[in-house]
């Protein structure tokens, strides 16, 4: 479990980057974040704050929930 | 928006404590977090991190994105 939530944000956040052929460093300038950090949300390895991800769901206009649930299967 | 995570958060937990008839005191030990801590989470003050939010969780036995939901309405 712990950890679970930043994973399902990276997976859901690399699925809705790739779906739209953007690279890594497109969407790290979109968010204004360093295209290394941007790597290591998009790998699951950033603890972010809630606001955070307020932040970056609402910049891409998504739901900031949609982007924490895990999306893996279906 | 901003902020709306960590208000949803404190408002769950809130109806979660009182539902039990838990002094804030009891849910901090708990928690095991300080009690003015544990005050300005349900008042959604404090930006947690996603794993904080999932130690929480998993303490109560709780969904992360159930605690994260607006539930106000319903």
């Amino acid at each position: 479990m712990d950890g679970q939530l930043q994973r399902n944000l990276g997976a859901n956040l690399r699925k809705w980057r790739t779906k739209r052929q953007l690279s890594q460093e497109a969407l790290a300038d979109v968010l204004a974040v360093h295209r290394t950090y941007m790597g290591g949300i998009e790998r699951g390895e950033r603890n972010l704050t809630l606001r955070s991800v307020e932040q970056i769901a609402e910049t891409l206009h998504l739901d900031p929930l949609e982007l924490l649930r895990d999306q893996s299967s279906g």
